[in-house]
């Protein structure tokens, strides 16, 4: 296990509210304070990990091997595990077909959907929540033929998504979320990735209540370059974002980190990015570097590019702690701009998920 | 002058669309190009400069060694010439009142605003845009009396901002901007500040046209912290943010180049924060670091702690190439949210201002 520590944010202890501190004039933050009406968003401590997974061509084994590292992971006294992007296969256009797994109608037998199966077995076994990075789903609906076919011909329609699965301490799913943004990109020399050549997208805003923490807004990968999910999660009283995601050599460098630590510090919450290994004997060359940053966007740890657990206690002081330092909640102007988090616009539902 | 050259973006050329490239078979990205309907949002490349400026509490010096600055960035080719929040006096609630300045109405005569009328010289003398920082501004009302008052008895009102003033080349005033988002932070140990004490807030988004040029969205200092004024400009077409501002010692190194690469790296454009010079006997202890981040969310250039002019040529193609290469302009999924920069809940007029 790699864990790198790289700087943290200066400790602060809340002040105390004690009679000792009370009977003292009143000193502004503690006015603040008395005054705030917030909720934590994180109602206890805990220890969250990201696993940083070397996975292969073989689901069995990348399964296997997720398995041994939950386990290790929740050893270590995690509550909440993270793991990559495509965790259960190779990560490409090429592969998400012949990866792919079916999961509806839910809940899905073992033989149907085997990472369905062995994420719902890991979490049941270390009684954690977990974050089940993603895999690539199928979903084949059959319908009569349009009027002019043979009688009795039937139309069959596959698609493909990018799909996380959240599962609680009992193994049941707690959610799904399938990836909004397809990873489409082309910069000329360096990379060029379609996922839209195959898959389909989500189409909802997935915010997920973990029973005795809180809540957790939930992307994957390029979902992050989308500042809109993570503003209505964190409006919405999450106290983390979750991106399994898998950049590149040339994505990776210039903004990993810079758009965990950006979701951060507009949104005072911690946020959490878990890739794959890097394997450069695979065709994608995913950017390693799972990292989590703490509410005043510091990096609090992050992995290199082998294969690492990076795991840290997160505090709901510190998101209150940053809060009440700089009290951008209060602040906002929504009567020079709108609030996206609020009204009809937003989806929480996929309408046209099967 | 202090020139500090950091990290650059990896250089691209935009492809060549001669017809020695369209008789070849048809490539994505020519493909993608092709089908841009995008106008350039810069004209022309354009060499801009931020002017890291050393103030003190004379305001006729301050005004001065600015105007041998601007002279002096004008001389080095600049264009687009950005000056410091509060350049014309010490920053602080104890200062504000006494270094305000009555604008309204405009024009203000010489005598009543030195600072408007010596940068429109300045802007004029060297025929470039002057985005001229902020200064503290100042408005006094007189209304009758509420009845009972005695008869012909007045009220008199004291407002002040925190006013940013853009002129063009041939010296007229183009924009002001009062901040939006008031400093009011209390980091325990660390810093408290409450402008609010003192000032009142802007009531608008602003994006000023720069003819020949194009568009910029304007903010002041913490404005920056609300992501909302510059996803609102950036998707009205700017080809830029300016934010003149005044970081601190804790917020500086926490968040200044992260807050400057947020902006770029979401709404892929340039991003340009410029701060007064440090000053360690002066009561507010600026951070400095002026910097120019570009599309890509690479810092161009970037300041030290001192007095520094640091400048660049910007280069519309290299907004094109970011949002080419990395098209989030097409990918947004405005129905599974709404899109902020759209509608009738952004206000682009200040309903309230005198």
């Amino acid at each position: 296990m790699t864990m790198l520590r790289t700087f943290r944010a200066f400790a602060h202890t809340l002040p105390s509210l004690s009679p000792r501190v009370v009977r003292e004039p009143l000193r502004p933050l503690v006015r603040k304070m008395a005054a705030s009406t917030h909720a934590p968003v994180l109602k206890q401590p805990v220890k969250l990990a990201c696993i940083q997974l070397a996975s292969g061509p073989d689901k069995a084994a990348n399964l296997a091997r997720a398995r041994d590292k939950v386990i290790e992971a929740a050893r270590s006294g995690a509550k909440v595990i993270v793991l990559p992007e495509c965790f259960n296969s190779p990560y490409g256009c090429d592969y998400f077909p012949s990866y792919a797994e079916q999961l509806h109608p839910l809940p899905p037998p073992p033989e149907r959907s085997p990472s369905f199966a062995a994420l719902s077995a890991m979490a049941r076994d270390t009684s954690t929540y977990l974050i089940g990075g993603s895999i690539p789903e199928v979903v084949t609906t059959t319908t009569a033929a349009a009027a002019g076919g043979a009688a009795g011909s039937t139309t069959t329609t596959t698609t493909y998504y990018n799909t996380s699965l959240v599962f609680g301490p009992d193994g049941n799913l707690l959610a799904t979320h399938r990836k909004v943004h397809l990873f489409d990109i082309d910069i000329p020399g360096r990379i060029r990735f379609q996922e839209s050549d195959v898959l389909s997208p989500g189409n909802k805003v997935t915010v997920v209540d973990l029973p005795g923490y809180g809540l957790i807004g939930l992307g994957v990968c390029y979902d992050i370059r989308f500042p809109e999910l993570a503003t209505i999660a964190a409006r919405r009283g999450c106290f983390a974002l979750v991106y399994p995601g898998a950049f590149n050599l040339t994505t990776g460098p210039l903004h990993w980190r810079l758009l965990g630590q950006a979701r951060a510090v507009d949104n005072q919450l911690y946020v959490v990015l878990c890739s794959p290994a890097r394997d450069m004997s695979a065709t994608y060359h995913a950017w390693g570097h799972s990292l989590i940053v703490d509410p005043m966007a510091q990096v609090l740890v992050e992995a290199e590019e082998g294969e690492a657990i990076v795991s840290v206690e997160i505090d709901g002081a510190k998101i209150e702690e940053a809060r009440s330092g700089i009290p951008l909640r209060d602040q906002r102007r929504f009567d020079v701009y709108p609030d996206i988090s609020n009204g009809e616009g937003v989806k929480f539902e996929d309408e046209g998920q099967v």
